[in-house]
C-alpha cells in the first residue's frame, strides 16, 4: 500500500463507503475517510480491511477507525476501529479500494504518452526511433531506451540503465546498472480478480515492480505489479528470456533464472536462488536462500535455505535422482 | 469451413482440379467447382474429402459432386458425389483448398494497413501513436487501442474493446468488452504443414480466431487461427500472461487460465475450467466441464467433467499427491 | 570464433594483456597479439585458452603463440606455445576477449538503424511501416519485412524470406525461404555470465545465429547468438510459436518443434528430430538423429538415434507410459 504512483480520490465519506458495499447500518457517523490501507500502516480515519484469523495480532492494534471485516473477525478489532460486517471482505476490500483508486485496476493504453523528441529527456538519454515518454517519468544519467520502447507513465529509471527495443513499463521503480532487453512488459497488473459467472470482477493492483541495481531482464519477459503490496526484485538479479513473474513476488540479490520460468503471486525467493530453465513456483510459497531448483521442476511446497530440488513435485535432488535412474 | 474473410478464388474447373492432382482420370466432366468444404457444408456443385472412416454416416448424405477420398472410402459416397482417389487425402485437400483460398497459406505482414488517422476510426476509436489499420476492419464504439497495435485484415472488434500496445491481430472476430493486452499476436496461422524432406508442404487455415464477449488476454500470449474450423475463446475467459493457443483449439465459457500455460490444436476445454500456470494441453482432448488442471500438468488424455487432475500425465490429483507424498 | 561481425579490436600487445589479467611475470616479449581464437584456429602471434584436460590432444598441437591455462594443463602446450598461467581461465579468457571484440559484452538498442526509406533497400525489398536498418546488413531478392521490425546491424538475409512485424534481429545470417514471424528476437547475447556478488560478469558472444534454408520460427521465439561457436538451425527446421532457443544450441535439418519449447546453452538436436510442446532440453546435450521427444518432457541426458522418449527425466516411451498406466 505505498504505491508512490496512484492517485488516492479521497477522502470519501464513511457514508458513501457503505453505500457502495449495500450496507444500511445504524452508523450514522459522518466521517470522511483518508485512505484504505493495510491494519498495520492505517492511520486514523483511514479503513482497513481483515480476512483471515493470520492476521489477528496486528488486528488488535489497528489505528483504523474502521474495518472491513465478518461477523467472527470483527471480535479482534480495539475499540478505536468500527467494523463494516460484509459477506466476503476480499470482494469488499476490491470495491472500496477502486473507489480509492480507480485507476489502478485496468492498463489501457497510456494517453499520456510523448515523443521522446518532445520532453525535457531528448537531450540526456540515447534514444532510437519512435520512443515514447509518459507522465511523471523520471531518467538518471547515461540511459539508453530503445526503438519502439514505451515508458507509460510512473515509471523511475536510475543512472546506467539500458532499456531495449519494443518493451513497455509503467509503474515500475528501476535502480541503477539495469539492463531490460527487448520485448518486454513490465508493471501492468497482475491477474487478479474474483471470478464471477458472465464477468470476473477484477481488483485493483495499486503495488509497483521495483528493479534493484545491476539487475538484466531478459527478452519477452513480464512482470507483474503488486497488488496491495510490491513486486521486487533484488540486486544483480540476472534474468534469462521468457520469464514471467507474477504479482507480489518478491526475489532476493544475486539470484539467477533461466529461460521461461514462470514464478506464480505473492511467492518469496531468496538470495543466491538458481532456477533451471522452465521451472515453475506456485503462488504463496517460501524459497530460502541459496536454493538451487533444477530446469524443469514444479515447486508446490516452501524449500528450506541450502536445499537442491528436482522434480514435480520438487524434492531432494539425491532422491529425484535414485527414484529416477 | 466457415471463414467469413478468406476471398474464394472459385469457380475453378474440375479439370484444372484434376491437373492439379496430376490425375489422368476417364472423368470427362467439364463442371465449375464452386468451393471446398466439409462433407456436411457442401453443396451441389462443391468439393468435399473424407480422409477417416470415422466420417462414413456423414459421407453418405454429402451433396457435393466430387469428393477426394481413397480407395476404400470411396465406397460410401452416395451417386450424386464422384469420388477422385488420391494417394494422400489431407495433402490432396490442401492442394485444392489452396488453389481456393490462396491467401490462407502464409501469413507475410499486411500491406494494406493505414495509419488509424487516415481511417474512418480516427475520430470514434481512441488511440495510440502509429496505429496501423489493415482491409475489411470494423471497430464498435468505446474501443482504445494502443501504440504500434496492428490491426491486420479482416478484424472486426466490438464494443466497448481494449487492444494494448505492440499487439498484432488478423482474422479474427473479438465481439464487446473484451480486453486484449500488449505484445500479443492473434490470428496468425497455425502450425500446421506436412514434413516433407528439405521443404515443408504448409497447409492453408481458412479459418478464424473468435473471441467472446468480456475476455482479457494477457501480455505475449499468441492464438492461431484454425485451419479448417475456428479457434473459440468463450465468454468470460480470462487468460494470464505468455499462453498459446493452437489452431482449431474451443475453449468454454468461464475458463480461468493461468500464465504460460499452451493448450495444442483441436482440443476442446470446457466450461468454468481452471488451468494452472505452465500447464499443457496434447492435441484433439476433450476437458470436460468444471475441470481443475493444477499448475506444471502434462494432460495427454481427455479429463472427464468435474475433475480435479495434476503431474505428467495428469491424474487424479488425489492419488497423484498420495504417490508423491 | 569465427565471427564476419564483430570489429577485432587487436592486435594487442602480450604486455597490455598480462596486465588486464594483472600478472607479473618474467615474459619479457614484446610481441603484439593478432586475435583470440580456440586451440585449434589460433595461429601465430594468436591467444588462445586451455580450460579442461578434454582438450590436450588439440592442445599438444596449437599454433597459438599464447595460451590462457592453469598450471596443471600448461604442461600440454607445446614449446611454440608461452602459457599465461592464471586462477580461472574462462574469467580470464573472458577479459581478454572483452578486450579483442568490446561490441560482443552488450547489446544496447542499434543507434546505427535508419529508416528503410532512406537505405538502398527501399526499392527492392516489399516493407511496411517504421522498418528500421543497421548497418552491415545484406537483403536478397523477393523479401518481405512487416511493420516496427528492426534489423539491426550484422544481418544477411538471403532470397525469398519473409520478416513479420515487431521482430528483431541482429548478428544473423539468414539463408533463403526463410520464414520469421512476427514479435521474434534474434542474435541478442546468450545468458552467459560469471556470478558474481553484487554484480555478475558478462562474457562477450562472438558467436551469430545462422538460419538455413526454407526454415520458419514462429511467433514470439528467441534465439540467442553464440559465445564462442555459433548457433545454427538447419534446413527446413520449423518453429512453433514461443520457442527459446540459448547460445551455440545447433539444430539439425528437417526438425520440427512444438510451441513453447526450450532448449538450453550447447545442446545438439540431430536431424529429423521431433519435439512436442512445452518440452525442455537440458544444455550440453546430444539428441540424435529422428528423435521423438514427447510434449512436456524434460531431457536431462543424451538421447540416442531413432528413441521415443517421455517424462521428465525422459526415458523410453514405451517404458515411460507402463510406469504410468
Amino acid at each position: 500500500m505505498s504505491n508512490p504512483f496512484f492517485k488516492n480520490y479521497g477522502p470519501i465519506n464513511i457514508s458513501e463507503i457503505l453505500k457502495t458495499l449495500d450496507i444500511k447500518t445504524g452508523l450514522d457517523k459522518n466521517i470522511d475517510v483518508n485512505d484504505i490501507k493495510d491494519l498495520y500502516l492505517a492511520k486514523v480515519n483511514d479503513i482497513t480491511f481483515l480476512h483471515s484469523k493470520k492476521y489477528k495480532d496486528i488486528a488488535v492494534n489497528t489505528k483504523a477507525s474502521f474495518c472491513i471485516t465478518n461477523n467472527i473477525l470483527k471480535n479482534y478489532l480495539p475499540n478505536n476501529c468500527i467494523p463494516i460486517v460484509v459477506k466476503n471482505v476480499l470482494i469488499s476490500t476490491s470495491l472500496i479500494t477502486t473507489k480509492f483508486y480507480p485507476e489502478s485496476i485496468y492498463d489501457n493504453f497510456d494517453e499520456t504518452t510523448l515523443n521522446i523528441k518532445k520532453t525535457r529527456f531528448k537531450d540526456s538519454v540515447k534514444f532510437g526511433q519512435n520512443v515514447l515518454i509518459g507522465e511523471n517519468v523520471s531518467i538518471g544519467s547515461n540511459c539508453k531506451i530503445g526503438h519502439n520502447t514505451i515508458i507509460e507513465k510512473n515509471v523511475s529509471i536510475g543512472n546506467n540503465c539500458s532499456i531495449g527495443s519494443n518493451s513497455i513499463i509503467r509503474n515500475t521503480i528501476i535502480k541503477d546498472n539495469v539492463k531490460i532487453l527487448d520485448n518486454c512488459v513490465i508493471g501492468k497488473h497482475g491477474f487478479g480478480f474474483f471470478p464471477d459467472k458472465n464477468k470476473n470482477l477484477r481488483y485493483p493492483h495499486i503495488g509497483i515492480v521495483q528493479i534493484d541495481d545491476n539487475c538484466e531482464i531478459g527478452c519477452g519477459s513480464t512482470i507483474d505489479r503488486g497488488s496491495m503490496s510490491n513486486t521486487v526484485i533484488g540486486k544483480n538479479v540476472f534474468f534469462d528470456n521468457q520469464i514471467h513473474i507474477a504479482h507480489n513476488v518478491r526475489i532476493g540479490d544475486n539470484t539467477i533464472i533461466a529461460g521461461q520460468v514462470g514464478i506464480a503471486g505473492s511467492s518469496q525467493i531468496g538470495k543466491n536462488v538458481k532456477i533451471g530453465g522452465q521451472a515453475g513456483i506456485s503462488g504463496h510459497l517460501k524459497i530460502g536462500d541459496n536454493v538451487e531448483i533444477a530446469g524443469g521442476s514444479g515447486v508446490i511446497k516452501d524449500i528450506p535455505k541450502n536445499s537442491k530440488v528436482m522434480g514435480y513435485p520438487a524434492k531432494s535432488i539425491r532422491q529425484f535422482l535414485k527414484e529416477n535412474k
